[in-house]
């Protein structure tokens, strides 16, 4: 067997795992290999992260290993990886994957635009593949664009949640402790055979119950719901500026916010909406409501698609634009004004392969007060059912309120 | 301390507990309570179950205790309650709540119509909670429609999933054997804590993925997606007989069980529903397609609609309601059908409060083969979607496929 970074006669299992030891609490143990020649006390330590995604999920009881399962259609280990990215600091993230998932894992990167990955082929253990994503590291090769670490996140592919600061307190510790005796006494088994096989100094490090892992089919159905409401929590509301339309518009604003009173909702004029769709996505928004009023029928939805069209935004997750119609139902029936809006079928069809989701809304813009808020109040609560559910087979449909 | 049915000085802890003690493998460890005076070998056991329901749900996030949390706005626990009816041969069950959740587990109870169930007031830890089931099970009181079991199940209420055979393998565990040398020494600690301090019997038992518990908010998600699956497994499509008009029923039929190829579709006559609308019951069919081809447009939906009222199936799930409206749209447009169908948006707010989902669809009748067989797919495709989410957001749209 080949020497491993550290020059240890074995491979570590170093893979941060969530388990209950004390019945079931939050705490998670992560144990850490804390590369040789790291300095304590060292201000920008070099950090890099080894990816084990060779397991073949057969816990699943699908065919597909579960890190490359589709969630919201987009491949499990995609969302590990851009959790991993938002840490700037971590330098390489090294995916180890099987021979056989290599070309499919390129795919994944290139197709979501994924940064600082290397993949490295898998062994037949996890302790291998762990093994060898430590080797690539540690090997200085004059090609290699990776450079030597002090400390390294073992972290499973399987485990998309997980926030900047559990890793950053898991680095530090990584750094800052050695192995206590509290730890081995009273922590777990793994932190005595890291230090029995490898010598490796490990810490136990309080993690969250976000740290889960994706293992039986249920746990996908979770994840799809928790990244579904991740991405629901705001709302922009697009419009043009004109004085009598904003006035709808914004009645329609306040009946959001009261109706959807989790959700953030905010406002932008379209006008100069250049920069303004540039600022939406920095906050991670995929959640437009867009107010059209001005004749043709679709100008404003028009505008912000092509707009989204161009910025790319979509490569994570679909975005969902609401078009909304207002109409007095008392001086004419919605089937005239569907009429009019029916190559919505069609221009969302086109958009659905950019991953936009468009439906139309009409709202019954009616004169008598109480009806145009009970109006408005159904509006409110179909586009967070739209929002919510993300459902392409709804796409092109015209619905009332 | 009062003396429990087996007048041990200490209540057991026999709750069924799903963990997981060898690496992650699907096995649970189930605990059992077998009451002294079972006569080994007899057939037909006298069964009675105990659910702890006394828990706060601490490590959901949530104010309200788990076990009451709403799952498609039924509490969790009435769904394990509905499994545990589904064993015919557990003739008590005993509900174990705190003082201040009793009239709430009453109302639910009495809303969903859950049979054979008794309410016990828990005490200050779950042991105690457990050992008042059992003393209710054990006093023979002259009044009390209880009788003393030879085995108890003790099931947690935020359990939901497990089938019969597993409880059948828990009764015939606890009836038959003892406490093996072999289980004590490789099985896990509970079943030396249950001899120690109870004399009791214990052997474990293969468990199922099926027997998780749910203890996080993720779960929840989890367990709204696996039941929103379990009852989308079954479509009926009901239709009158007229044999031009079966023609586009059985076309529809056709490209549903292929494009839905995981569920199960079969057709229905309307004209004799009455007795076929009971069997539909007793095979769980909560989806119904009605293709409506007479005049007026509504007549067929609402017959059906009429039955399902009056059957009461709404009960424990919502029964999702395609009402399909054939049109070519060369001939005619869309938005002109729309028109005329209108009244279900009223229709469906009225229904919708028995529980009952009603949307609409139009689909384009093309004398085009390839244009037919494209809107028959894409109304498949929107079919398939209402049934899955269920969203009641959407009651009353009129989609156009």
């Amino acid at each position: 067997m080949e020497q491993g970074p550290r020059g240890g006669s074995r491979p570590a299992e170093p893979g941060p795992c969530l388990s209950s030891p004390r019945g079931g609490e939050q705490a998670a143990l992560v144990p850490l290999l804390s590369a040789a020649g790291a300095e304590p006390g060292s201000r920008m330590l070099a950090v890099a992260a080894v990816l084990p995604a060779g397991g073949c999920g057969e816990r699943m009881g699908v065919p597909t290993p579960k890190q490359f399962c589709p969630v919201l259609e987009r491949p499990l280990i995609s969302y590990t990886l851009q959790a991993m990215e938002r840490a700037c600091w971590i330098k390489d993230i090294i995916v180890v994957v099987t021979g056989e998932n290599m070309e499919a894992m390129e795919n994944i990167i290139k197709k979501y635009k994924h940064k600082r990955i290397s993949l490295v082929e898998a062994g037949v253990t996890r302790h291998r593949s762990i093994f060898n994503g430590l080797k690539a590291l540690a090997d200085n090769q004059p090609n290699s664009r990776l450079s030597k670490p002090e400390v390294v996140i073992i972290h499973d592919a399987v485990r998309p949640f997980f926030e900047e600061d559990i890793l950053l307190k898991v680095v530090t510790a990584a750094k800052e402790h050695g192995c206590s005796d509290y730890d081995l006494e009273f922590g777990t088994e793994c932190l005595q055979l890291a230090l029995k096989y490898c010598h490796i100094k490990a810490k136990l490090v309080e993690g969250s119950p976000d740290l889960w892992k994706v293992t039986y089919k249920r746990d996908l159905y979770a994840a799809e719901s928790i990244i579904k409401e991740r991405i629901s929590q705001e709302i922009c509301i697009v419009m043009d500026t004109k004085e009598n339309e904003e006035h709808i518009s914004h009645l329609l604003e306040e009946v959001l916010k009261t109706e959807l009173n989790h959700i953030h909702v905010r406002s932008q004029a379209l006008y100069n909406a250049g920069s303004d769709i540039q600022h939406i996505n920095l906050e991670q928004c995929y959640n437009f409501v867009c107010v059209n009023v001005k004749e043709p029928d679709f100008q404003e939805t028009q505008k912000l698609m092509s707009m989204l069209e161009e910025s790319n935004f979509s490569i994570l997750y679909s975005i969902v634009v609401v078009s909304v119609h207002f109409l007095d139902f008392k001086l004419s029936s919605p089937s005239q004004k569907m009429e009019s809006l029916m190559c919505i079928r069609e221009f969302a069809k086109k958009m659905k392969k950019r991953k936009i989701l468009l439906y139309g809304l009409i709202i019954n813009y009616s004169q008598d007060e109480q009806k145009l808020q009970e109006s408005l109040r159904q509006g409110a609560i179909i586009i967070a059912a739209l929002i919510k559910e993300r459902n392409s087979a709804l796409i092109g449909q015209l619905l009332v309120a």
